[in-house]
């Protein structure tokens, strides 16, 4: 009877870097498996997938058109039952929308779209259609981050005041950076931001994430440190919540060096809580009366609630795989419990994160242009 | 024509930690499926297992006898590849041995068996049937680890003098440790020795992988530390190598609130390693006329070789369940070239480690019980 | 002939925090004697003092009018050389300036006084006199920020991109805070900003320091988070250097749970430093093609003109009081190179710092005040 | 009325290094000042100090003999009132002999002397004449390991079980090692261990100042890797303690790349301790029941008795000269209490430690040379 959930992929194609870990994450817990997919732009490269990928050829499209066209008119004992969204993102927007138009649920990497406009419509669509749709905001899905998110929700650090995300990486440092790096920072794949886009999402979505707050405002300085691009490579934004809490958020794609150095500190009025990417397995607690407090994951001192997001023992490292495995893990048990028809609440983040970074971006590119105006989003 | 490889699983039942990894990781990459399994000890558990694991119920067996009996007799279109062996130590030799008789490869979790001759004898028989025999000691498997050993090789801290590896963990602290941990520390499913057998052979079998050297004499004190209990809890071991070179394991059970820290630290003539299981990323190089070098997985300074086990960019972390399925990844390459009629070499521990490892149990316990005289492996 | 420095301190009474740390910092070395001040505001306070310090009543004066009078009618070989000026910064600039005219030179705690007019009057008044001017930021003599300073002058981080300062310390996140912070909050005795001027201008001049760059433009948001405050308790302050480079400034004093968590992260083209005051014995060095490098206090990797300032072998931590004593070291070498008709280039931080730290603070307010409108120093 | 306490010097000629350290710990509160010293083995040396140190040349002594009897007949308003004792090994017994027989009290540097049969010896004398012996076991003076002998003996972490000390350090990797280091592998100067009486009682000291536990018994494995050398530059100690208790004692000084890597662990039966010598600030407190603890000097957490080793606020870094300074603070205030007829109880290590520090050592030496057999202090 039961199954598993059966995944499409679009992008992923030979090279790529987000597709693979998008592959690793949904075959981690044994709940998902691939049985189509477009993952490049030729049909040379699809069979190259095909065959390293153990992939039935008539099921590695050409196209995505075709991929949803033809996966929609196969048996429900067979077809497709989401869509992994993993390309550039000029076309998130439209193959996220026919995938949602022909009843496909939607896993779709970040960020949703190439602005605010096309991120509503998605939200309105997923609305309309009840369908199912996670956006893949991993550092949101760390146990650690999860933990955050409900230390400050329990008012373990008072009310939040100050907030301060950064995220810096070098691999845009040099003239010549990597390949893979190229249409980041060409405005026709990448949107209006490359550097915001890119990473200035992650810092804005975990700040929201975790804290529940709503940034109104902006004030940004963008900035292109190598020649000849047309997007930023690093940005400095300061930030004002709809609660009167301020904020900071950095980031660089020319911090050479850096591998992806993202830390997130939220300051309350009684405490403070820090965690940084990479070492994802510690949630620092500061207090002014107490001793301070390295909260483990899998240890004492992590929520039980946290426990269900978890695979290994204390002490035995988890990481990026894991974290992403975690949001695909949610979405398949939100699909089989659909199913099944029975209740699931989900906490991966959806089209409505998307459409806050959409309007996020634009409110940080408009500050810019305007010599750093507060600007609200 | 290509497949993927097929894998029988023993242990890894309701409830169980260390199966649930061997599956992650065996998932983890593509190239292998898990098609059978027995995985508890009566029919109720197992068919638990199958309705969690999605398989058929047929080839959930009730013995591993039966297991490896009827997957002998199925097509070879059809049946297991490998088993992999995930049980209590006490039955790792005849599940391995029947294995072996029957024709099929074999991945055992550490430690190989309860004794020295009995992992002698499935060396034999691996060599007799010419099987692939792959031994998860996984923290041999870490990029970091990897990358110790080819720098060591490569002389990069000259000769080694002084080796000292520390595991500690307090799990067995409590006189009512979880109850997992029983079985540990009962000879009859643990074999002579309890933490050494758990985790010393961890520290022994990393130390021997990294520098090459053979331990060739030991002088140990073992110590039961809780009450009522049969077998050690704690050790204190000093090491005498091949080379001249000397060193310490110090491990415990006992180490109240220490999860796995497991660290080992080389020092050579002109130079020093350390690596930390809880932070793998890092491999720390210390020199007397340079600044300290911090190697880290996928960055700059990681020789080119262990690229190809590292899944995910640098400052993306990768951990535990990684490390198991680079074994897996090396197993399953193996079997692929083997069916391909390929060259290939392998990497991942084996046959001769678990040799290696009942060995040294064997010199400790002696050592130990003759008031820690020096005795030789 | 030889003989020691002898000061003369203004400020540092009963229970004061950083008077104390100067006559550390000025004993340790042995070069430096304290022979007088005027430590508290009532005749009481200062016979504590005398008490307490050993010193003759007579030289414990009640206001600093009569210690420098007194002192300066005083036979040579007996009158204080210098006055080290510990007082809440709203006094600064006329004892300095009393100081400067009586002919003694001066150790000034920052920030050096109210407003940049005041700091422009000293500096003219230490160009006509001649005399030796101090300002403690005694950040910068740590000798790892000096060998920060020195790598970027070698060009080791090629061309400074992007500069980030935080300064984050919980000490008046409660409504209740210590006696000690009040005065800090107050305008009557910090001036036009409270945690800007008190730990913002420690990241200004620290900037400024390492990398030789001036800051021309800022963009701030300073709030007060605590009711009832009539100045600043947190910041965020963008940077525009005269290079083209860009700069955040964060500061807060509300950040609960931290103690003075001050970190400096410099981005250069082709490399980046990073130091952290609470880890003062390492700074570290990322570059795209090599491992990170941690090069430490008095180990290989320091450069050689940085072993000046250095006391303890490596892995011998010193700290804080120790890169005070650093200052007063080289002050203390300057003026008897100056008694002894030799020449000598200090390296401590001066007057000029002071204008520029005023300048920097008139300049966060003002922006802030205009709703954070670019705002040049 | 009041004075500086008066301090005599042996040791600290031109070029040493824990003479210099002495000097500056003692000046730095203010207590002490140095009136005379013996510092070099010849007249020219003793004027080069005299000239430095702004000390008379008169009481720049050629032998500590003449120091010891000259002071000895200076009016009691002028005289030494102690003798700080910074000489290799070989010299400390006679050095402290002779001047606790003319009455003056004692600092001396660790190993107290060449044998146990020396130290007892002057014990014996401490005891007989009354006078104060502290023995400059400087590590046990850092606050953070006060708090730790503080916390075990409130039973913060049970009954202690397992307690492992590592000290490892990288100057005399090479075969041509700094000069400094001769005098320490010479048996004429150093004694019947080099490595052992050098860092070896180190670890011996601190695990019995913070455990309050003895050490009955070792099992010990000394090494010399460097050819040439007389005595021990390595060495591997099994630990067995007068409660149960097991240990590791693990040091060595060629460990290539290594500063002054000492770190103590101390596993009991409901938490752990662990610090070190590099980050002296932390004391990580672990259990299995709750997050991993940071105490911090100076932060809530510490316990108030040691606040009267604390100079500098929490996150402001005290290192090694302000441990040594806890020391001659402590001593000072002794003396002075004893002047004043005042009762004061002393908390530095002393004579006792001495006598312990001895038995260690040649407990070592004697198991050592009988291949390891577990030997009675």
């Amino acid at each position: 009877m039961k199954r598993r959930i059966r995944m499409g992929m679009v992008g992923g194609g030979p090279g790529a870097f987000i597709g693979g870990v998008h592959r690793m994450a949904a075959r981690l817990d044994g709940k998902i498996e691939l049985v189509c997919g477009c993952f490049g732009t030729t049909h040379e490269k699809n069979m190259i997938m095909a065959d390293e990928l153990l992939l039935p050829k008539e099921r590695c499209y050409d196209t995505y058109q075709q991929m949803i066209e033809a996966e929609a008119k196969l048996p429900e004992g067979e077809r497709m039952d989401f869509v992994a969204v993993t390309t550039p993102n000029s076309t998130h927007f439209q193959i996220a929308m026919c995938a949602l138009e022909h009843g496909f649920h939607v896993v779709c990497e970040k960020p949703i779209t190439m602005n605010a406009d096309e991120a509503q419509k998605l939200a309105a669509k997923v609305k309309e259609t009840g369908l199912l749709f996670a956006l893949m905001h991993n550092y949101s899905a760390y146990p650690m981050t999860r933990q955050m998110k409900a230390m400050i929700a329990a008012g373990t650090i008072g009310t939040p005041r100050k907030i301060v995300a950064t995220y810096d990486l070098g691999w845009l440092a040099g003239t010549n950076a990597c390949k893979q790096a190229e249409w980041r920072v060409n405005p026709k794949f990448s949107g209006a931001a490359a550097c915001v886009g890119d990473i200035g999402t992650h810092a804005e979505q975990l700040i929201e994430f975790t804290t529940g707050l709503k940034i109104t405002e902006v004030a940004a300085d963008l900035t292109t440190f190598v020649e000849g691009r047309l997007l930023d490579d690093d940005a400095s934004i300061m930030l004002r919540f709809d609660s009167g809490a301020k904020g900071v958020i950095e980031v660089s794609e020319v911090a050479s060096g850096e591998e992806n150095q993202f830390k997130l500190r939220v300051y309350g009025t009684t405490g403070s809580l820090e965690w940084s990417q990479q070492e994802p397995e510690n949630l620092i607690l500061r207090t002014n009366d107490n001793a301070m407090k390295t909260i483990r994951r899998g240890w004492a001192g992590m929520l039980p609630e946290i426990g269900a997001f978890v695979r290994t023992p204390a002490g035995h490292p988890e990481g990026f795989i894991e974290a992403f495995g975690n949001i695909y893990l949610d979405f398949a048990n939100a699909l089989i419990a659909r199913q099944e028809g029975k209740p699931y609440t989900t906490s991966y983040p959806d089209v409505e994160d998307g459409v806050r970074e959409m309007l996020f971006v634009e409110a940080v590119v408009k500050s810019s242009n305007n010599n750093g105006v507060w600007t609200k989003l």
